[in-house]
């Protein structure tokens, strides 16, 4: 008996940066999913086989590397994290061997982590013949990500157990929004490198030096998203992206765009697409074009020719979802 | 008996666009010169030579090319305007052979028309044995740009006379700021070709689509002025780049950059300028990088590298004189 979850990507719609000051990000649950099968094992050990280039087995903390040595404890070891935080929530002491699978880039902002957790986690759950809520699946799957990165807001394991798109704001927490717009999006991925401490670290000291212009552009931010949200609502395509494009603009601003990711983004606003920004921390990764249907293949098209990996993306209305197979 | 003037061109520092709006734009004069130099003739026409590729008779409103047919006309007709303006003023019916010479890009943004105005003025005002106070300059050639422009700030008048640095508001005018920073600027011109009316008037139109992120953009653009007017007093260079980089954010949130713009921005600001933005409408025509000295070479070459023409410029402190001669 094996059991089963998928649950999707995510990518920051507006507000990444301004979130940290309050402000309202908005993320949406994207069309590229992570899958994780769980069956049962002989001994107590872990074994986790993947597509993320490694294998290899935990027993208890110990990593034996089977396949892809270099960096495979890193990459594999949140897996691990995740099922062994569900075997201890149902006291539970098996091994387990699990299997992955992910069609989300790692490491570029579009939430490969967040997902991967909540699928190990409801496979898991699911292995156990527990039916865990949607509530208690971001819970534990947030719990497991505490272990590897101090404060998590617990969003991306949100968005990846929800989908469709939700609204986070750090006072507020997560509410999750209705609506009918189909978001196309071509994705655009810079493959640059970013480290996310370092450019939230830059904000906060721009905003220690120009505190009134940072608290100006934050409010503007603010507003920005209110209307997004408005927009959101009544399906406006135009009206998102040009505030997705105002969106970019206050980006550049406080310091965290990068020129390949401008690059792209000019590059998708020329050949067809409404609107485009960054997502996630900036300094690299991803920006998202939003793209009418006809024109996705075009805006690809342009920006594989300035050197980005175009992903074409939509709004994934389905959260995790879990089944028992074989 | 010869009369001649120069005066300098000029780069907008920080606050285009949102100076439509009340806030401070801080205007600088450049060592790129226009020179005006104005004799005596026989008859009653004016006859202009200049090295912008046009010269010509106006004998009165009627046009004669003598080199440079097409397009002339436009060229000239300002500074047959300006010399007329100051004939008028004291009543003088005489000719005039007019030569011009100039060192400042047109139509890019840089001042050139101003500067062309206020030499010519100067020049004419010397050569008729008057005295031209500076405010008399600025009132006059101001007052001959209202047949080309409608609605001129004066602003350009302002900087090409005075030199050095001024501060513009539309309430309150022109305040001159003294400064003992040398602002050692490159200059890339993008060479394309933009629309100040199209995009003032896009920026109107985005602003009535979304007032509140727009007014609060432009409280960040006066709270910006105003610390860059501090950090120009205290020749703070690393702040004064801090906020052009940041200026250059809400004007591409405002929607005036553009991308070739951006691509020069990023390849100074990667070659050793502390900060780089657009100057003036926006669109194509110049950015601005504010470049340590022993980094100028390399800003420029950067520049070039990626399309642009590099000049390299500084504050002028003097602003427009005149002397007599032969």
């Amino acid at each position: 008996m094996k059991a089963t979850a998928t649950a999707p990507g995510k990518t920051i719609l507006v507000g990444e940066h301004f979130v940290v000051y309050g402000e309202a990000a908005i993320v949406m649950a994207i069309n590229r999913r992570v899958q994780v099968t769980v069956e049962g094992r002989q001994n107590r050990s872990l074994y986790i086989s993947s597509d993320l280039g490694f294998s290899g087995t935990f027993v208890e903390d110990k990593y034996t590397a089977e396949t892809g040595y270099v960096g495979g404890e890193k990459v594999l070891k949140p897996i691990k994290i995740s099922a062994q935080t569900v075997l201890n929530a149902f006291e539970k002491k098996i091994g387990l061997n699990i299997s992955v699978h992910s069609s989300i880039p790692m490491a570029v902002g579009l939430g490969s982590s967040g997902a991967l957790a909540v699928a190990t986690v409801a496979a898991v759950g699911k292995f156990l013949g527990r039916e865990l809520s949607a509530d208690k699946i971001v819970s534990l799957s947030t719990e497991a990500e505490k272990v590897v990165h101090i404060n998590p807001s617990g969003i991306d394991q949100a968005i990846s157990t929800y989908g469709g798109v939700i609204v986070y704001k750090k006072e507020e927490g997560i509410t999750r929004l209705k609506t009918a717009s189909a978001i196309p999006l071509v994705i655009g991925n810079t493959g640059i490198q970013r480290n996310t401490g370092i450019l939230v670290d830059n904000v906060r000291m721009k905003r220690s030096r120009f505190p009134e212009i940072m608290n100006l552009m934050n409010s503007a931010a603010k507003h920005l998203s209110r209307q997004f949200i408005v927009a959101l609502k009544s399906d406006a395509l135009n009206s998102l992206g040009e505030l997705m494009d105002i969106n970019q603009g206050l980006l550049m601003a406080i310091g965290v765009s990068h020129e390949a990711l401008d690059r792209l983004v000019y590059a998708a606003r020329a050949s067809g697409a409404v609107g485009a920004k960054l997502t996630g921390a900036g300094g690299g990764g991803c920006m998202i074009a939003l793209t009418p249907l006809d024109q996705r293949e075009r805006v690809s098209e342009a920006i594989r020719r300035v050197g980005g990996t175009p992903i074409i993306a939509k709004k994934a209305d389905k959260g995790v979802h879990c089944w028992i197979h074989e």
